[in-house]
């Protein structure tokens, strides 16, 4: 069998130059210092330490998952620790980080492609660096320069890991509900008490010190989430002098055993059961949710450019797989001595490769996309589009994975092929950092309707111009009428359930809210594959084009009319599920189930 | 929380007395010596068998999967022999077979309800079983009485276990390619010479003895398909008293590592290595794949079986913890200091809910139906619906389970709850006993198109008989209209590929071919749904009835409308796709992928 590449390399240079211009963000003075050669030779570097130091022990930390060892510390294989020192070594914990802080100062989606490529390799060591970027960016956007000092720039420097402590055994989807509480300390500290759940990288001897992001709630503040506040835990005091001090109070109380991801330790920890847990305040008291959704919406992100970049691994895995595997003949072709085709040439296969191209390459634009907006700072079409970003790739990339299996058949479903691994791996992402429901509820409710629909406008007004352009393409005009007309149907579903909502009927309005993430992320996927179609189009217009880009274009093409004929429709379908808003679910009781 | 029920025998026992009405096949002179108070003794007493021998261990024998020891035989957890010996002294073995060879002589209808509670219990235990009696079954199809005496009668007596050798590694879809050999022996006996892939049950210490039925080619046959001949091939050959003789020449050569279905061992054979590997022939030379349809054809109806309680099991499991589990309050009701609710309360928990049920009480419907259909004797709809039953449950129940996860969220995910390990389970279904794809292509270029589309004509008939009846309650009649349209679409379906079958064009007539197990699927679950919702609506009007019962018969009419206006619009897109034929995927070459 073919060794897959990790990566489709000639498709993301065709995303960030040809499709989203990311070399546009040179004129941003923050990114005036580079060039289009250092982001290739970010990229390049991500690539190679990818594939020597991230994809060997991919199935080896699946395998052989984190376990706590006799004296109580987690044992992880080596090879992990081995990888991320490399990762540090060569700066990747700072790609975005500040120049002046020692980081790469890269743009997000540069920095986007680089993460997206060790994710490929490997998702769940991976997992560990990303962690600690997010809590050292929170402290970055929130801390005082004391805390910066102390916690995050041993983070930039490597020396430190991090998580994210939001959840607990009794709450996960409602952090309103948390009671891990903060009590103000006579130093200006604080001692927590509690118990958090579902943590990445809790415990493990991975770095010299583990700086926990703890939401807790300061005795006397406002129930629910307006009394949360934000705080820093880390497992080992820092002395003044930055040197590691005392083990704090926060200990390790089990390690969960997971389906998938299991090389990323997750853990159950207990803060205070000495009552000397020490936290720093982040931020100011009861503002603790609304900072870290910093993080979280970040990570939203990162779930995101992890579940397409699994998806693109079955992808192409599956695709090497079709194009060497023979058995059997074509349809209508049944003379049994003839020699056995590769698969690739049974119609069905190639269903089921052009249904994940569609996919993975349609959300690899998204993900990129979502990069340039940080980059360019439209807060506002970012957070419209961060619960698709995290939801639609999630829910989509987990059925990729599915058709991977499929084409290597009974291949597929054995741990020799790594495609059952990309799948179990995968099917975290529809749960974590806020279950797609979740997602669904904030899109329809919230982002959607947010300002009169002026997220869902601006988002409109840059579909109407790829609309516009496209008509100058014999083959890209019919693909943007048909986004016109679901673009149309999009506005109506938010006039519709806006109406509900402003009614005050806001559970029938939302019954239904799930189908938003196909409804809209199907609708926001087709305009980018319009996009690429249109980039495809020009280049095949000039001519004097090699064959091999000759194919890769006509391959654009093919699978943007894929999009348009086979998923779209899909949105279609969603949409008019969410205009209808179906009263079945407020009829239907438990008692009926 | 809560311990799930193993199945709801009240859904159970609506479907065979309320709905399909099983008592009518005591009618029949096969099972005149039964009442309905036998039947349920036989279900009530494989619950039991089930609860007690074959769940405990279902996850033992995921995690402690069968191993090749140091004396090279296959280490399985003694749970399995115990559990099996016990199924087998319930008489099990024998469930559908003749009282006159110590059968019960059951219905194949009540048999699969009694296969079900099993299988939801444990479906890689009862896969040996399974497999053990589709082996004795073929050879009392086309054994010889000496075949009948010495290999099916100890299968049924519980002494032996078999399996079914079709694939190699070369070879999976495609058997007109498969290469072993059998070459005829002066004693009337072959001698057989190969390597057969993917063997459930293939070696083990589980009973005295394996009867492998086995395809292979007669030197000399014509190629392809029609050259294969079947065998049968005892791992250890039997004296001609009965007792066990010498080891014959088939050889564990390698244990595959599966995603699920952990349990039962899947081994990798070598036939003849040291040119002794005897095999006797069942029935004709070169009729032998004719032969072996005879168990692959049960074998897909046993695989909708266990797809379909996996996906109650997750179902049900899901159902106890949304009761159960606590969490956040309804939209719109946001009083943060309230109690959280149970998550059955979140209307997209419902949705998740009645979507699996929806799912799964109509697939057993399904597949019981299929059971009907054996013991009426009704061949032809037979025919139409075993890639329905085989193909539809294993895609949709995949679904189911991967719902039940998400219910579950974070706890879903891992390993101490059973939904993770039945969606893995589930996923071996869309491959095993003929792909998805190939079930597809058999459905709509062979079993739609057979005799001018006879078997459809006839399903329709039935179809027409529930819509005219449905037009009696206010809550059916919509849903017989909804049917009758989707009907219409699926006879349009039929001609538009017929017509370009009929020209020759089959590639593009069957490119797509893979919406036809939707398409005809939800049709055919529709119908079957119709009539649950016949039988509840009258069971409602009748009135007199306990608010629990009230409840259920609610349920199902509630349950019904959701697949009527929530699945059965995906059944009219397939349509619509099937009847497209977008020429697309015959566009689509490698290179473009």
């Amino acid at each position: 069998m073919p060794d897959s590449p990790l990566a489709d390399r000639r498709n993301l240079a065709f995303l960030l130059h040809e499709v989203l211009r990311v070399e546009t963000l040179l004129a941003l003075p923050r990114f005036a210092g580079h060039s289009r050669e250092a982001f290739d030779a970010a990229i390049d570097l991500a690539h190679e330490l990818a594939i020597t130091h991230f994809l060997p022990h991919n199935r080896a930390s699946d395998a052989r998952e984190p376990h706590v060892g006799p004296d109580g510390r987690v044992v992880i294989i080596p090879e992990v620790k081995a990888a991320l020192d490399a990762y540090s070594a060569a700066g990747f914990m700072a790609t975005v980080a500040d120049e002046a802080l020692g980081g790469m100062q890269l743009p997000m989606t540069i920095a986007t492609a680089c993460d997206g490529l060790f994710m490929a390799a490997n998702i769940a060591t991976s997992g560990y660096a990303l962690l600690a970027r997010g809590a050292a960016d929170l402290i970055r956007a929130h801390g005082t320069p004391e805390q910066q000092a102390r916690y995050m720039r041993p983070i930039l420097d490597g020396r430190y890991l991090g998580t994210m402590c939001l959840s607990e055994p009794q709450a996960g989807s409602s952090l309103a509900d948390i009671t891990t509480v903060a009590e103000p300390h006579a130093d200006g500290t604080y001692r927590l008490r509690g118990a958090k759940m579902w943590i990445s990288g809790g415990d493990h001897e991975l770095a010299e010190n583990i700086i926990h992001m703890v939401l807790a709630k300061i005795p006397g503040g406002p129930p629910g989430v307006k009394g949360i506040s934000l705080f820093v835990v880390p497992r080992y005091l820092v002395n003044p002098d930055g040197t590691r001090g005392a083990r704090n109070d926060i200990a390790l109380a089990g390690v969960n055993h997971k389906l998938g991801q299991r090389g990323i330790v997750n853990t159950f920890l207990k803060l205070g059961e000495e009552d000397r847990c020490v936290g720093e305040l982040v931020g100011a008291p009861h503002q603790g949710l609304a900072c870290m959704f910093h993080m979280m919406n970040a990570a939203r992100i990162g779930v995101g450019v992890g579940a397409v970049m699994l998806g693109s691994a079955g992808y192409l895995h599956s695709l090497g797989y079709a194009k060497e595997r023979r058995q059997g003949r074509p349809v209508g072709h049944k003379d049994p001595s003839a020699p056995p085709v590769p698969i690739i040439e049974h119609a069905d296969v190639r269903r089921m490769l052009i249904q994940q191209k569609a996919w993975v390459e349609g959300g690899l634009a998204l993900v990129l996309y979502a990069g340039m907006l940080v980059d360019r700072g439209e807060q506002e079409l970012l957070d419209l589009l961060t619960p698709i970003v995290k939801a639609w790739t999630a829910e989509w990339m987990v059925k990729a994975n599915d058709l991977a299996i499929q084409v290597l058949g009974g291949y597929g479903y054995t741990r020799e092929y790594p495609v059952e691994q990309y799948w179990r791996d995968n099917r975290l992402n529809p749960i974590h950092e806020g279950t797609n429901g979740i997602q669904a509820l904030d899109l329809l409710g919230r982002k959607l309707m947010a300002r009169g629909g002026g997220a869902l406008a601006k988002l409109a007004g840059e579909m109407q111009a790829s609309i516009a352009a496209a008509a100058e393409h014999d083959a890209t005009r019919p693909l943007g009428a048909a986004l016109g007309r679901s673009l149309a149907q999009a506005g109506e579903v938010v006039s519709a359930v806006g109406a509900v909502l402003a009614r005050g009927e806001a559970q029938r309005a939302l019954a239904h809210a799930h189908h938003a993430i196909t409804a809209f992320g199907h609708l926001v996927v087709a305009w980018l594959w319009l996009d690429q179609a249109r980039a495809a189009a020009r280049a095949l217009s000039a001519g004097r084009i090699s064959d091999e880009d000759t194919a890769f274009y006509t391959g654009k093409l093919l699978a943007a009319r894929w999009f348009f004929d086979h998923e779209l429709p899909l949105a279609d379908h969603a949409a008019r599920v969410l205009k209808q808003m179906d009263p079945i679910l407020l009829e239907l009781r438990g008692e009926h189930l």
